[in-house]
């Protein structure tokens, strides 16, 4: 699928003190390495086109020869997660729930599990409301490490008890490469988070399991790395991602971080992969949840997932951020109105 | 209207090794101004929280006291475009459109105005398709002096002509307080660019002439300081502020700038006025365009305004956002649809 | 001085689904504006590099254009303050004193004139310690309207008055197009602050007066913006242009703005002007003052511009980032010591 | 050593249309945690004084309580990192290198070991010119799959025989929880890359071994986040904790980061821990490896560490920001005299 032969992967753009001879070796490690070169000798510039394989091209460090200015990548670092290279939308089952191409879910539930009860008032709740997958963490990832980090192996085998109850497959979150089995065994969707999207030892382990990965946009990736992580995973052998818009780290400090919805324009015409949005992660404030949600469902998302809980205030992680299931009830009626404007399957 | 004794306004944090005499020289400030001191003495760092005019406290360095920490401000800096101060929706009148308190408009026209044909051809188009007001500048700030800097006076009176012809007032921006007078002695509704937001001599100017202001946030302005530029215009006599989101500076580079939704939610908490969403300048790219329209329909916006230009491969300025006139009405459709979800009036 | 035919400007890469018609469109435009077109056709996408002029190829909405996914540009958008154009540094003189090509100046004084005596404390203790020019304003931006907005006309007599006294040329900032003659009648440097560097209508009129311009880097501009507004003021005409490194918005909010310290060896690479560093406005906080004043001579800057009160409690613009004079004495000696190991000339 | 009873730990601004039933529940929740409650009403807005033990006052989501603005929080949320709680320097061997407190330590060597013969001609160099410890790593976190992921134990057996052939311990990266006890058997310190800054079970692991921990910051991460990540390390019993500065991300592309020099000297403030500076890793270009090295000297770090490579053209990771033997030689010479007038030991 590589570009073979033939396409300007890369181009270096020489400073324009650069003698004759630097570009003789600019030109000359192209040739080594199978690839051609072409040469516009501009009268400030010269300029190099490197033609030739694209991976082969891009791995070598051009800005560290002598008289290089930049070197320019004109083709995407990513490939089987590219449109250009699968043009369909793909569409991922998610214990029994599709999303993609027109499939749009609803993910909700409480960010953390903290008991058996706490978790079931909510399962119950979003599920009666129309939510189609559950949410519950048993793995926390906490900036503080005096902050309550989750009930492990417990939170998971009540978040499988959830699901006989109620019929909802669920996602979890794993930290750990060590528990990707653990983890793995019991939920249907797995989800890597923000801190995590580059932690490559944790994705090339999720491409070598067998259920579909939630992959978080790291909250200081670029949406080029977001897609580089997708493809760790999807060359391992795991085809089923999706992606999940979070928020992104900027200067404005009046919300948790800044969604950055138009990344699910600009992923859909990257990737054939469904992207998701968390608004709750995002906003980081309640009030935020609706408003952010109705926005995905117009963005063009497969779908979004928000935190839920009976009792916010009592929260043992984000609970600032959580909606009540009457708050949830309500949002999912405006939901339901909009898909219908745009056509999607709810 | 500002908060008198008895509001706690600052938090003066002392540090850890602070002595009792630095203590003491904060409380004796305070009492020197009018201000109460309410000091807990804790036993790693003393806390001093400042009671009384909000104004007077936040004035003062407190940080450059010996053995200050640091000081946080508990009120909020702005108080006329609070919504603390005016608990309901500011409606605006522009040349008979309504804006804000649930009436929605949608602002469309060419970036520049190159011409009178090109500008006429686009306020046909989006007139025809229910546009209210339309857009098309005359001065331009360009990051290039080598670009085009726009048709000045002449583009000024085409837009003129323009409204009479379709019977939409127009907004069209300002760069220099020496043409305010010039400006608002044509336009319906004068626009502040992003470059300018913290352009405090021109936001003075505007707030002491007749016309409604549509003050953009600086693309690295955080919403703090762009309700304190709306306060610049409301405290000189103008109270007919509407603010645009317009995408901010973030490290992603897919897009021009990142369209910060969240802001619209957030302003509409904040303050009591309208708030409309720019698209075009935020994304950058034509294919955004309508998602991100989409969005600020359903987030609470009042408004949005976008690039129409018939040939945006010949534009002068910004071809690359641009919509088609087919584009446009297309879009419109699919507004009115989720506008009537939202229960606003189009 | 502006690249003649032969040049590759601008490299425009074709989408993979582009097809033949959209990329002879692109080389048909090409033609029609003098350039020449490179088109390279590869497997997966077409890349075309034009050659030509670069204003002329750079000013046309490549993006706008069918079947095209971007266009990078190759050449930089500016010209005369490129070290391309000039390759030596180049010395600037402010009221008999040398900056650039290895000249080395300390500019210090308070950061707003509040009166004439506070003025005079700090020029006598700034001058005694060894500064060459003195700053002060008299115009200040504030980001509430309800701050001290500065002494005018009034401050700048105080200047000249301490410029007689003490034999210190000093600069001043200047904020609106209207003062620019004022504060030229009056000032050796002229200042434009951080929130106007994209003010271009100032820009333009500084670059058409005879004074020396001192152009802070707006704290959300690339280097390559910060360039681009140099390059406004000395096409029309004023040569005289020093670069002002103050800080970046950054998420990191220990400090002020983050300063860009690497823009000082980064500007040095790409431009003939000098720069100088501002640690008093970048950090925000007293004690980052003196360590970051040392980067800056460290880091190849020809200059430095610190605040210094003799009472920063009772400062009224930014107290908590001045030093005092005892303060800015010994930093002086620091300074002294580190540019004789770089063998500037102070 | 946390703070007891008695100090003011969290600051909770009600919304000014908060009730008095709100402002209760708030009063009453500190109560039954044993905290005190110092209630501020004001005209505008009731602000809530939280007294007593800082740990459990923020662990718990008051901005989730009925009627609450904002919580802002007094007292940092480390504790054992913090220089409140260790007012002196630590001094921290690395293999018989002191680190800390005035000990400066230059560490160098290629980014990746590629070959035996690679690392030893960069060690034999480094160590000539006055390196005191060597880099090298085995293991790579690549942003693309298909970049090289380094040698793994076969890299650290050629560390290890460097160590031996010229004297010099070594830092090498840990990327997996599973590789701790295999990097630990080797190196004298493990480092932690920028992506693995939050990477909490990495982490803990690396605090339950007794080798010392290089912690780079998160290019992401602000300073506050970046010293709970050292507190993680630490509070699980290893103290030898030494971090690293190496740039962050900022919308400046000139650059590969923004190196934050200013974090030296306010780290230096808050925490006793060493810290050193990357300029390789920041910068991305090898000309600015000097001069960035030379603001570290300067800015009060404890030292540096830079990539150095015999042929950087040919090196299989980041060889543009590679210097040269005697690049790394002449740059020594400039650190010994900068030393020498900041008075450390070199």
């Amino acid at each position: 699928m590589s570009p073979a032969k033939g396409d300007e992967s890369m181009i270096i753009v020489m400073k324009p003190d650069a003698v004759t001879g630097d570009v003789d070796n600019v030109v000359e490690r192209l040739a080594e390495i199978g690839a051609e070169a072409h040469v516009s000798v501009g009268q400030v510039q010269t300029v190099v086109g490197a033609i030739g394989d694209r991976e082969t091209i891009q791995q070598l460090p051009w800005e560290a020869f002598a008289g290089v200015e930049r070197a320019v990548p004109v083709l995407k670092p990513y490939k089987f997660v590219s449109r250009d290279f699968h043009p369909d939308d793909t569409v991922i089952d998610v214990g029994g729930v599709p999303m993609g191409g027109g499939h749009f879910a609803a993910i909700a539930g409480p960010c953390a599990v903290e008991s058996r009860d706490q978790l079931f008032t909510a399962a119950e709740a979003v599920h009666k409301a129309g939510a189609k997958i559950l949410r519950g963490d048993a793995f926390k990832p906490r900036t503080s490490p005096y902050s309550f980090q989750g009930l492990e192996e417990e939170g998971l085998q009540y978040l499988s008890e959830a699901r006989e109850e109620f019929g909802m497959p669920f996602v979890a979150e794993v930290l750990d490469p060590r528990d990707v089995d653990l983890v793995a065994s019991y939920a249907d969707l797995i989800r890597v988070g923000t801190r995590n999207m580059a932690n490559f030892t944790l994705l090339s382990e999720l491409g070598r399991q067998p259920k579909p990965v939630l992959l978080k946009r790291g909250f200081t990736a670029t949406i080029e790395e977001w897609l580089n992580a997708a493809e760790y995973i999807y060359k391992e052998g795991n085809h089923r991602v999706i992606l999940c818009e979070r928020g992104i780290r900027t200067f404005e400090t009046a919300t948790r971080n800044t969604l950055d919805i138009s990344a699910v324009p600009v992923v859909k015409g990257l990737s054939h992969l469904p992207i998701i949005v968390d608004p709750s992660h995002s906003g980081g404030h309640r009030e935020l949840v609706a408003p952010l949600t109705r926005t995905a469902v117009v963005a063009g998302a497969d779908g979004f997932m928000v935190d839920v809980h009976h009792a916010p205030e009592t929260a043992l992680v984000d609970g600032a951020q959580a909606i009540l299931p009457d708050e949830f009830s309500a949002l999912m009626d405006q939901v339901r109105a909009l898909a219908s404007v745009m056509n999607l399957q709810l």
